[in-house]
């Protein structure tokens, strides 16, 4: 046994595993999907895979959000370290509805993992609780770059506006899936991204700071 | 056997069953219940479990979805299918959340069964889909009739806006849940319904009809 020593091929088959079981859960759930489905759809042994998740299934399922919340997270990069502007927003808008898109299945990966978790897997609740505020607050640090910048204005809630906006991403997806439509998560995402665009005009009318050539 | 003869007895132990298979499927998802839980939870028999569901669990959870649409609805009115003014609007807000609230977890029972019927039962899912599309009808049909009382303005999307609430109602659930608050449930739910105040805003500073005494 050479456990420390992982060699490239080692850790392209742990991904490749890792990347199989998301497929699977998505299409069937975590309670749908056990080893022996995994090791039919990766051809892999029994002692293979406990080699690569010595803690079974628990410890894949973990490593399955962990990827997937990496894959929601680059998706909207770059601009979600952004959302200075406008124009970040509009691209990180359209970068999210893009990733869903290309899923082909109507289901935020985190989101739905996050539902089965809260009745089957406390551990894995609380990480993917850990994840969405994560994602809340880069949200949020957004909002506050456009309040610094002057750009909206400065008594809007940075963390309710993101809540609200992750919400409408949550929410939007529960709807788009049987209706196998865009449109309500575009409907609820563009509902809430309407306080920014409001926030904005407020300020346009009445400015927090006197404007220089008043 | 006289299985076309269900006395008020056999009524009350069909229901118990539901309603026993319903709390499961909240704590458990439908993947962690079995007849077997079921079984156990209501000191039943297999045969007896088999002569109130013929179909087995497939029929048995039909009937959970059927029941937790019910006491959803039942949670909302009579506002529900009223909606005709503020105050209506108003009190349904207030109700849902109560609702919510009185479950002891912040999941919407429809929702969540609709997330896992998606990944593991098509038939399911359908019938999941017409209920939210029932309940997005109703909510709809309140935004028509402020419309028609000349409460907000004509020019908003009725189904628009009622596919938005919704969203907002099951991203909020997603959210509150890991955070064990009604905090993102509320701050969703407002904001959606923000459109319907900002409509009425906008009607009053331009009639749609010009004002009897101008």
């Amino acid at each position: 046994m050479e456990e420390k020593k992982i060699t490239a091929r080692g850790r392209a088959t742990r991904q490749r595993i890792i990347e199989a079981t998301g497929e699977q859960i998505l299409a069937a759930g975590i309670g749908g999907t056990t080893l022996d489905t995994v090791r039919a759809a990766t051809l892999t042994s029994k002692s293979q895979l406990f080699h690569y998740f010595p803690g079974g299934k628990t410890e894949l399922v973990r490593e399955v959000a962990t990827w997937e919340g990496q894959q929601l997270l680059e998706a909207q990069e770059p601009f979600v370290h952004d959302l200075s502007t406008w124009e970040s927003w509009n691209q990180w808008r359209a970068a999210l509805v893009e990733y869903y898109l290309g899923l082909g299945r109507w289901a935020c990966p985190i989101g739905s993992l996050a539902t089965q978790a809260a009745m089957t897997d406390p551990d894995l609740e609380a990480f993917l609780g850990a994840s969405m505020s994560d994602w809340r607050d880069l949200l949020a640090a957004g909002v506050t770059k456009m309040q610094a910048a002057g750009q909206i204005d400065r008594e809007v809630d940075p963390q309710r506006i993101a809540v609200v906006i992750l919400a409408a991403i949550q929410g939007g997806l529960v709807l788009s899936q049987p209706m196998r439509s865009a449109w309500p998560l575009e409907a609820a995402l563009d509902s809430a991204l309407e306080p920014l665009h409001q926030a904005a005009l407020a300020d346009r009318r009445v400015p927090s700071s006197p404007p220089a050539d008043a």
